[in-house]
């Protein structure tokens, strides 16, 4: 993997990052393909899109199919079916949502349906399906009951058994309520995982580290200068950051300057529209977010200022709402998305309250390409310097 | 609307319908775009399947968001999105599956999940939610509570503000368990409202009547007749079909030689790939099903013979099965849509056992691209006359 910064303006820059299956420029968001795929989207709607880079989900595939599965089928890029680069995390993410993050009743998996039982039961999230050690993470998988035991190494194994472009090195992701002394000790695992990975990965691989430490500053500084030393290909900041966004870009303002110049630095998890611009004007390169497909399901579209989105409405529209009934207009004036090009508010409105599985697939299609198309105008705006002019633009002085 | 046979092969004719919104050959199978479309299939993937004309359910657009928020948005061919041209049914369907049919516990409402509690409580049951008297069919929505009253004027102004292309004249669907007495009083109200249509339908439009009668040989020869005689632009075949496929195919070969050879027929409903062979030689020349999508979301999807379809697992396979785990060849390896040419049976396996989306995108676009692939090989087979060979190589002899 080569990364190529071509410009910088401020602490912001435009790069190139280019593996075995092509290249993408950086600041990139990276949809996510969880198991495999990103909800209604085909490989030629992310093509169409201009996708070149998606990220996928380790441990569940890890789960189902397996990853010796996957490699008997020729690799994980030859099995979904994307010619693109692809991204494996490293399995730690899912150490919070389905440990510590169900403990503490925070993160996307304590409010999932399938577990809505269990998030009103006490006494059974008490009994998390992810336990930490110093070797590694043991999962229970909460819909078999599978064990999955998760080492540096094993995770090593899994991601080279998929054979993605850039794999990250297994880390332990603390909660926002975790305490200072926990933080630390997860930290301190994460950085010996960290040695273990350097030495087990695929060198055909390009491996990313991933700075911890939560919302503390001095851990952050550790963790970023532990991890700068070493020879990782790129950085991750993952785990928790914190309990606003201001702690989030505490936290990024504290670890981009710690980092190389010239290694890509990846925000792991995040990627509200508000966020992209804050966090790409303090440096960071890559962006990875269920969001647009998640608020798809919830029947949000996104909408550009023009269109009246805004930081109250988080640039989005329900489409479920009354007004939309008679709305001849496309979701965005400005998108030249095929949805956009093809159907009304009104029909998108009606496809939504009659549970038509379409709507889910149209209103994917239209926030991937929406935020694929933001982050252009955000490279192109910092290529002539009016990165400022367009942030005000969209989220005001 | 025009009808031009093109050439025929002892009872079965190729043609070619022509509408204000384009033409399409026959022997034809049309998708079902129930409440407007086709389950995760947008219009970009049915032109390029090559479907040409959709079916699209009265009741639930009226229902739904309304005929009148339809009119007032452009019509159902602009609120769609499609060009190509659309035929709405009249609603009669709806009186048999949420009356009739929910009574005798037969048809796809009696077993849809939503109504899962109703099947089993005969009591509820009982409470049918469609009630025929001699001037119409008065529905309760089961899910709105909405009253509806549909009489032969209401079912013509409803379909004129939808502004389809083909419409169909009121009728009253009965069951396979409805006796000759009951079977006969509703066709006779079948007649009268098909003449109440002929008065006041939109002259802009091109209207079917629908022949009725159930099993019954003398009564369907009554139907027939009847209306043959009126000035139909094309005739329906609806109602119950008897008990078996014999059954249908004796009521096929009792009503299609008293209608006018110089009009279209329509199998209402019908499109297992069986059907289409036994039924295109009897003379039909329309079908409309779910069958295609439907299938999908049971994980089925379509093989040919070479692939090993036969009729006794009804030219599917079943995507969960545990031989498709490492299965790398496309669904159908004669299919030359974009999901065979693209994806793995293992990865299209992998999708459906991970509940995702894309599998019944995938699934969906499969189907309805393999039968309107069937449709055109059956038209080509009658203009060569090899239809007799297609048939034997696909149902045996």
């Amino acid at each position: 993997m080569k990364f190529k910064v071509e410009m910088s303006l401020d602490r912001m820059r435009v790069g190139k990052i280019s593996t075995p299956h092509g290249s993408f420029e950086t600041p990139v968001f990276i949809p996510c393909a969880t198991a495999g795929a990103i909800r209604c989207l085909d490989v030629r709607d992310l093509k169409e899109i201009g996708v070149k880079v998606v990220l996928v989900n380790t441990y569940h595939i890890h789960v189902k199919p397996g990853d010796e599965v996957v490699k008997r089928l020729g690799g994980i890029h030859k099995f979904i079916g994307f010619d693109g680069v692809i991204i494996t995390d490293s399995g730690g993410f899912q150490a919070f949502s389905l440990g510590l993050g169900l403990e503490h009743g925070v993160g996307k998996i304590a409010n999932n349906i399938f577990l809505e039982g269990l998030r009103k039961d006490v006494k059974l999230r008490e009994k998390k399906f992810a336990h930490v050690s110093g070797e590694g993470i043991t999962f229970k998988d909460p819909k078999t009951g599978k064990i999955v035991n998760l080492t540096p190494k094993k995770a090593m194994e899994i991601q080279s058994n998929l054979g993605s472009d850039i794999i990250y090195a297994l880390d332990e992701c603390t909660s926002p309520l975790s305490d200072k002394e926990y933080t630390e000790k997860a930290m301190e695992r994460t950085h010996r995982w960290a040695e273990e990975c350097l030495k087990y990965y695929d060198r055909k691989q390009a491996l990313f580290g991933i700075v911890q430490g939560g919302e503390y500053k001095d851990l952050r500084e550790r963790s970023a200068k532990f991890m700068a030393e070493k020879d990782f290909a790129g950085y991750g900041i993952g785990g928790s950051l914190g309990k606003s966004k201001q702690d989030m870009l505490n936290v990024i303002d504290c670890v981009v300057p710690l980092l190389p110049e010239e290694k890509p630095r990846h925000l792991l998890g995040i990627g509200a529209i508000e966020d992209l611009f804050n966090c790409v004007e303090r440096g960071i390169d890559m962006f990875d977010c269920v969001t647009p497909t998640r608020e798809a399901r919830r029947g949000h579209v996104f909408v550009d200022p023009e269109d009246g989105g805004n930081m109250r409405n988080k640039f989005r529209l329900n489409i479920k709402n009354s007004e939309f009934k008679f709305d001849e207009k496309p979701i965005s004036k400005n998108c030249e998305c095929f949805v956009c090009q093809t159907y009304s508010r009104a029909y998108l409105r009606h496809l939504y309250k009659s549970n038509e599985l379409l709507f889910f697939r149209l209103a994917s299609y239209h926030n991937v390409y929406f935020i694929i198309d933001l982050m252009e105008k955000i490279r192109d705006s910092i290529r002539d310097c009016s990165f400022y002019k367009l942030k005000e633009t969209w989220l005001g002085r």
